[in-house]
């Protein structure tokens, strides 16, 4: 990528996340032959701001012209280009259990742009078998494979009691990112590592803080 | 619950969504055996500031004294009252495929203190068998059941192109709450029933956008 196309130098964690969400809307209006669309129709889309999408948009020059609104490709292909999805990255998944397979066949078009190239697990049983045209390999060999290998993204899903013994060994390994589904916190110490957590409980509990909540302010009145 | 007890009248979504993991935490210190734990301890176990923890907890009257701590059980209930783990609410699951299945297991863990009540399908060969002890049961009955029944949540685990015609049906049937798996936004409209969203792409694509990121400074270096 040349250097006069680098986007974006340092965003906000809350315009990161909303990255994906513009990508989704972009491919929408794609598959609708869409092909122009201004800050003001696609706010009224998404619900949010002009405004708001005028600012998060503003670290990438050349999607849109003032007045004439966004050209949809082409902010969409500047997106994947800013999420990475353009870069042959690779991962790998370490736990072949119930939710491990999930991931594993829906890998392509949750992780798109990037290449599943191994599944580790610890069950003896499960090892050497092959899962979705996947061979599952021992995690003895985990650290030396992510070496060897230099894969960039390691998806942990695994016990909850293995997660910082597993978190450790990849951070170890060079890996240069956890998706993380132990339902617990992992730390990667000073590697920096970055660790992004689908955590479900915290999430569902974040919905019913909502309903207990409407609750409290319903026996106040 | 007695009204002084209500806690937090309107806390901000960043401190809503960090509440769960302070749970967390505090199980593993009551699994411990660890009865009281200062601001500044549990902010080192948990990379916050004791500040942070202080203000997060402003709202929770009763839990601590100045200078001696916080009552790990006492603030552990105190949370999960927050949280509304302690009102027996009920929940639905709609989608019986791979990743419902999965939700269906995980169920008492994942959504403690809430009560799984049905899980819906539209497939019929799937509609009256009994997974999990659960039968299933046919989405034509989805409005009807939630109506009778007072369901509080709804979990959405159908496809994509289905999301937003089943959110309609079960706002419209009076559904408090909705835990969305569907990988695309849905709307409720002027109901306010809030959506919780699980989208296993974007907190993918967030994590490769640290990695793009990273790899852009190292470029321009």
């Amino acid at each position: 990528m040349k250097l006069e196309h680098v986007p974006c130098a340092a965003l906000s964690i809350h315009v990161i996340r909303r990255l994906p969400r513009y990508l989704r809307e972009l491919d929408v209006l794609l598959a609708k032959g869409i092909t122009r669309i201004s800050s003001v129709q696609l706010g009224r889309r998404m619900g949010l701001t002009a405004s708001q999408i005028r600012q998060d948009f503003s670290c990438c020059s050349g999607v849109g012209i003032q007045g004439y609104g966004y050209n949809v490709a082409v902010l969409r292909d500047r997106l994947a280009q800013i999420l990475g999805m353009d870069r042959d990255y690779s991962a790998i998944l370490i736990g072949a259990g119930k939710l491990g397979r999930l991931l594993m066949e829906s890998f392509s078009t949750v992780a798109r742009g990037y290449h599943l190239r191994a599944v580790f697990d610890a069950d003896a049983a499960l090892i050497g078998q092959v899962i979705d045209d996947m061979p599952i390999l021992s995690i003895s060999n985990l650290r030396s494979y992510i070496r060897k290998n230099g894969i960039d993204i390691a998806i942990l899903a695994v016990p909850t009691g293995e997660a910082q013994r597993i978190a450790d060994a990849v951070t170890d390994a060079g890996i240069r990112g956890i998706w993380n589904f132990t339902n617990t916190d992992i730390s990667t110490g000073e590697s920096q590592v970055p660790v992004e957590d689908v955590h479900f409980s915290d999430s569902f509990l974040t919905l019913s803080y909502f309903l207990a909540q409407d609750d409290r302010a319903s026996a106040k009145r």
